[in-house]
């Protein structure tokens, strides 16, 4: 059976599996990425976690290549470029490192960029062309497939959409700059609206007992969902900005769809009514009821699946060259 | 000699002409749209010209195809949808019309999308995969080249980046929408904004004397060159609110350059040095020093080399497939 082996580096999990190219991930592992760790530290952690795994593999399973999603990963280069939630330094070679271990193909991405792969090959976004994934987690990644492949500009650096600008005025965001839409759209955005409102508003609130190091996106989502006055607020007020600057998003790419995933995203239609309402409301005209907002059905367990996919992919246009 | 004829429909002239693979125009024409006339008569008029134009042509010229670049027209249906600034109605089959009358090959764009593809194959973009054509004239007009060729979109309606919003509760814009940029950042913009500093500032401008129907983008450079306070301000308001929302591009798309082209962008570096300020102020870290603003070199006249490079593209692709 042909497989590749995917690997997802997150801030905080690292999680490898070899996966099937319909899908089935066949046999994964979750280890702790110890962000404060070194490359050097974490990359021998890989290694043996890596060769763990595929020893108990069946013998009729060939792993054809590797898909690596990581967060700053330039596909082009095949280096993590200034990670800022990794003390990895400024330029890990990181394909290359990984191609020198296990003498396979080895494609690199970014994190959000694998994500969209993902949902093209086997998520939601199966069949469509053109479409953009939001993932609204601690930040707001985002990838962007135009014309059924993945949209990665001059310098691989295409779809970093957690930086436009909600406000020249507004919050300060970690990259920086002042006004980033990842400062209000995400798990941590949603966070500091919440802390926002409590300051402005006047209302009876469970949050109102959680401290902001505390204060979790889950409980947020638990306390909307169970109709928390304050929760709810903050729901309205991060989907009005998010729906405001998609309708920029398609004013550009014109897409068939966007695909919220992570944390904020498990809010349903709490996130999503409002959202939707405020996207068609900025949307210029020729776009109004064209664009589809859909939440990612992908479990938090698969996000192997992006780095799989792209993998499947490259070894495909890989077999047409040669 | 293989030549292509090209049309480019603008809502005060337009211009036909037949072009070699080279960009060299052979021959060409100017005739009025008569914007607020019926389809018909301009079709009926577009025809006699066209067979006026080719009936001068040398014997040993052949024309492959027709290139048409049109405001409001659709490259997936070949219509005309909803132009606000023609007469013609809701949906008009420009391109079946065109091909009925001709018995050619048509390929029809959208005029800033047949712009760009202009710059990419005749020039300053030759050599160039990842671009975006900002046409400021009386309205801003996009054409982004994604992988060397045009961003379509899912419905052919990719690159309205004159409808991102710049602050939802600014001007009015024609499109029915609050706060878009092309109600900043155009001829029209621009002179929206000379009569708001005129409200808020104290200055002696030549441009006191002129009134609100009067006053031309023409005008208000001229002024500019001269060292006009009133209209450097001008100039300098709304160059920070384009490299803003450049910045913003960037942020999806990573492109190598912007080219900006259109009444506005003959200031020349009155209009250049704010706006990249401005777009680097508000890039993304990943992204500053990296991305170019020219200015387009094409001459007004040229507009005809947009459709003509339409005409090319299609026809080598058409040859390609069969």
């Amino acid at each position: 059976m042909n497989t590749v082996l995917a690997i997802d580096i997150g801030g905080t999990y690292t999680k490898i599996g070899v996966v099937t190219e319909e899908g089935e991930i066949l046999i994964s592992k979750v280890f702790n990425t110890r962000s404060k760790d070194s490359f050097d530290s974490f990359f021998q952690e890989l290694v043996t976690e890596v060769n763990l795994l595929t020893s108990k593999l069946d013998q009729d399973c060939k792993i054809l290549g590797i898909g690596v999603g990581a967060p700053n990963a330039n596909s082009y280069t095949g280096n993590v470029e200034n990670p800022p939630n990794l003390k990895w330094g400024k330029r890990i070679p990181l394909a290359k490192s990984i191609k020198d271990s296990f003498e396979l193909p080895v494609f690199i991405a970014n994190d959000a960029n694998a994500a969209a792969l993902g949902e093209l090959k086997f998520g939601m976004a199966q069949g469509m062309r053109n479409f953009v994934v939001l993932t609204l987690g601690t930040g707001l990644g985002s990838g962007i497939i135009v014309n059924g492949d993945l949209l990665l500009g001059e310098h691989a650096l295409a779809a970093e959409i957690g930086h436009v600008n909600v406000d020249p005025n507004g919050r300060q965001c970690n990259c920086g700059l002042q006004g980033c839409l990842e400062a209000y759209a995400s798990v941590t955005g949603i966070k500091r609206t919440v802390f926002g409102l409590m300051a402005k508003m006047r209302v009876d609130s469970s949050l109102q007992g959680v401290s902001f190091d505390d204060l979790t996106g889950e409980t947020i989502t638990n306390a909307a969902l169970k109709g928390d006055e304050l929760a709810l607020k903050a729901f309205d007020v991060t989907a009005a900005i998010l729906g405001r600057k998609m309708a920029d998003t398609v004013a550009h790419l014109d897409p068939e769809a966007f695909i919220l995933t992570g944390g904020l995203s498990k809010a349903g239609e709490v996130l999503l009514k409002p959202v939707v309402a405020s996207m068609e409301k900025n949307l210029f005209i020729a776009y109004k009821g064209k664009i589809k907002v859909l939440i990612s059905e992908a479990p938090r367990e698969s996000t192997i699946l992006g780095p799989a996919a792209l993998a499947f992919k490259n070894l495909k246009t890989l077999a047409i060259q040669t």
